[in-house]
């Protein structure tokens, strides 16, 4: 069972077949510019280590990927709690505060930041699996919102709600394998680049059990009775209380769709259109702009495309009307922007979707053939959008070149709104087998600080986690930390939830 | 000067006149079905009673303009300070916290539910009038947003803009006379039924002067990284700290505009039509529907439409491209859904916008005609609409046969979500002089009731303020009330901001 507790896939028959990765390995080399490694071995889990605790033990950024496929796993979790209904959850706070153990709700176990890894102390460490309670409880088909259970994952999200021909719309890369809950509590966002773009959009209510008792807000399209009591939760990370529940609002399933792609002469002239397009009242569903090495990569390259052109698939859908008009005037203004169509434009723009989600399986590839292979994320507005890709994408570079002696960044936008973007990255360079996650920690490092010397957040959609929490004390306001710290100890006065992550740990020993 | 302390206008000449309201009374008695009462003259401020700190006193609820015209203020604030800068507001929070005072932060003081109402107790009030921190600091043409102080006006906002050809496009009924920051302090909302309703939406960070320090949130199109901060001071009705600055999201200047007017047989299926037409992802900018009765006083009834018929008002808009097949979808879906445009459709839709802004002023009209006028509003999702309009019908029309032995109550939806919408309410009712707060106290309760066993919000855009605490406190979560009483303590631990608006103020003497 080494694969579920390390790889991205479902069953031990997603895992990477021998076959499969010595095909690769020249595709990396002409592709990326430096040598695949003799394809690694997993490890098996030591003897007695069970794997379902080993498995809950980790998330998926690239150091998890390594650690479990090395069965180097830094602290495993002591115990790994199903809770069948809000009275176990309850009653695990109860004894968690008890007996001094931490408690680490766990969704899919998608997280690239941290979120599930246990805090490196003494302390027990229980995960909290939210699996069974997962479905969709109730379907409010008039006002278009659905109640769903906190551990219900996209597929099966997306499977009850068909049938009524409605759907949540909310498409992470993680889709296949992360939670509703999981969600709500990292504000994630979808693979749409407008509109309704984070789950914030589309939560209606949140319920979750707190140690100072059941958290319910109303139903409501709206209010403005107060600071919103959901978007305290949002973005809480497990940190403020256990989500059990949550009121989606969904939309009429689209059956119209078009899409194209073009190419920018290059990244810079590309985000500009993609500003005159959100900024002339247009929002095309899909926007996504990747620059030509990158596409490359991705065999989104249009044929007669050169790798300093930067490509954008623009896509509209409709669940009402045809969006044929709606296509046409956003190419309008992004030939005016500079844009141009190549030769093929409407086949490629199809083909971008299939490949999303399944990115997560190649990196788990990659990394058997020795690639460091990392994304990171940020937004900021328009006016500090180029300076921003430079200043990082060389930070990136010189600190590539100091610890992996080369490799590439590479850059495209996922969503793009009317005053500003979100730019998201690719690392892929040669690994020391053995050294892969100092050589991530220090890359990132400079990247980080990067991001934030060029005003951008440390994270759009990854969450803060166990990983970004330096960076994040230094972004938000500090008197809204201790605002944050208050609630914590008002509702979590023992310190029992996800201690370490978004917040700093007050039982945490000196580092 | 009276009228600048209890009327809407800005100034003296604004005040309604003795020919005006003459005439106005027979039109009373015709439109409303009571008389109105001889008109009453304002009295003036006892002598020596300095209008400044009258005027900072009062908000503009029915009751505050009863109050005003009648020269019975219960409580006088003991001083107005008009800080210049933030340093001032600093040193103010100190004096205050030294001294025991309570400090009310004062925008336009158009609060109609007690936001600026002094603590009825002993303790020292000061008003913190942020007239001084007004205008637009700084506006960023690529981003389209702007740095606004939080004094600035909707006019004065848009004076600042207009020559780059930008608009915040924000227009809350109060609009001449609020403020950038007590928007923000208060989740006010626009006149547009659809998309960027709340000025949440507008928002891209916050500055405020706390306690605890200065609260400064990074310019941001969107984050992923924790609970946002800036929906902590969103609503936060100057509680936690006073607001001096804030960044709006802004849009091009509308040149193409297009509406017209269309009837349903019933309020019941205007709301239906409304919700099909939303659903159907057309989002019109107006989208407001108006029972008969409402619209006939209002003057907005086509001719040849009967009162049990329901009036409502479509138009689009856009600064980029013609708007008529837009408007052309939406009626359509419109008309399947049962709707008729009348003779003369879009001269009626072009009349509706400019009375929006007139009412207040109609409103100090018919208080000195001994009309009891007020207006209270709430949002809910489409499964439980027609149920609440009715019951909330039902509730106020039985309170106002026994209170004021009739009078009338009539609705309207304000703004139109996928998952539900804001119906809007209009008490006119004779009162009864000398006891028109008593009465109006009743006939409010018996709404908020209504409103809160109907599963509506006690507000969609009036927030909290002193009238509305005992049917927030039973909303919100339990658990985030601890929340939130926990972040006042933490930044506002003498409790000097607006003790009693929203939160309980926990040195108030029991009543």
């Amino acid at each position: 069972v080494s694969y579920l507790v390390w790889g991205w896939g479902a069953t031990e028959a997603d895992a990477p077949k021998p076959a499969d990765l010595e095909a690769m390995a020249p595709y990396v080399a002409e592709v990326l510019g430096f040598p695949a490694q003799a394809p690694e071995l997993p490890r098996q889990l030591a003897t007695g280590t069970d794997p379902d605790r080993a498995r809950h033990s980790l998330g998926r950024s690239y150091g998890d990927v390594v650690r479990g496929m090395r069965a180097e796993i830094p602290r495993l979790v002591d115990r790994v709690a199903r809770p069948r209904d809000e009275a176990e959850i309850t009653a695990l706070l109860e004894a968690a505060a008890a007996t001094g153990a931490a408690l680490i709700p766990f969704g899919g176990g998608t997280s690239v930041v941290g979120g599930v890894t246990p805090p490196p102390d003494e302390r027990p460490v229980w995960s909290l699996d939210l699996g069974r309670l997962a479905g969709v409880a109730e379907v409010d088909a008039t006002s278009r919102a659905a109640r769903v259970m906190a551990g219900t994952t996209g597929p099966a999200l997306e499977d009850a709600l068909r049938p009524q021909g409605l759907t949540a719309r909310f498409f992470p890369q993680s889709f296949e394998r992360s939670t509703v809950g999981g969600w709500v509590a990292t504000r994630a966002a979808g693979h749409y680049a407008t509109r309704l773009q984070h789950i914030d959009d589309l939560v209606e209510s949140v319920r979750a059990v707190t140690s100072a008792g059941v958290w319910q807000s109303r139903r409501l399209p709206a209010s403005g009775a107060g600071p919103s009591p959901d978007r305290m939760l949002l973005g809480s990370e497990g940190t403020l209380g256990v989500i059990t529940e949550t009121w989606l609002r969904l939309q009429d399933r689209p059956v119209h769709r078009a899409s194209t792609v073009l190419l920018a002469p290059s990244f810079a002239v590309g985000c500009e259109a993609v500003r005159l397009l959100v900024q002339s009242g247009l929002a095309p569903a899909t926007v996504r702009l990747v620059d030509g090495r990158e596409a490359a990569v991705s065999g989104a390259l249009p044929a007669g495309a050169q790798t300093t052109e930067a490509v954008l698939v623009v896509g509209a859908e409709s669940a009402h009307a045809p969006v044929d008009a709606e296509l046409a005037a956003a190419v309008t203004v992004l030939r005016d922007a500079g844009l141009r169509e190549p030769d093929g434009a409407g086949e490629a723009g199809r083909a971008w979707g299939s490949g999303f989600t399944r990115a997560p399986y190649l990196r788990d590839s990659l990394v058997l053939l020795g690639v460091l292979t990392e994304t990171f994320e940020t937004a900021t507005t328009w006016d500090r959008l180029d300076a921003l890709v430079a200043s990082v994408t060389a930070a990136v570079e010189g600190a590539l070149a100091r610890v992996c002696g080369g490799g590439r960044v590479t850059c495209r936008l996922t969503h793009a709104y009317p005053d500003g973007a979100a730019p998201y990255f690719t690392v892929l360079a040669p690994a020391r087998r053995g050294s892969e996650i100092a050589q991530w920690a220090e890359v990132k490092a400079a990247a980080s600080g990067a991001l934030a010397d060029a005003g951008g957040t440390i994270t759009h959609h990854h969450a803060v986690g166990r990983d970004h929490v330096p960076w994040y004390a230094a972004q938000r306001p500090d008197v809204f930390a201790l605002a944050l710290a208050a609630v914590k100890r008002e509702i979590d006065p023992a310190g029992v939830l996800n201690p370490g992550v978004l917040l700093p740990d007050p039982l945490a020993p000196p580092r």
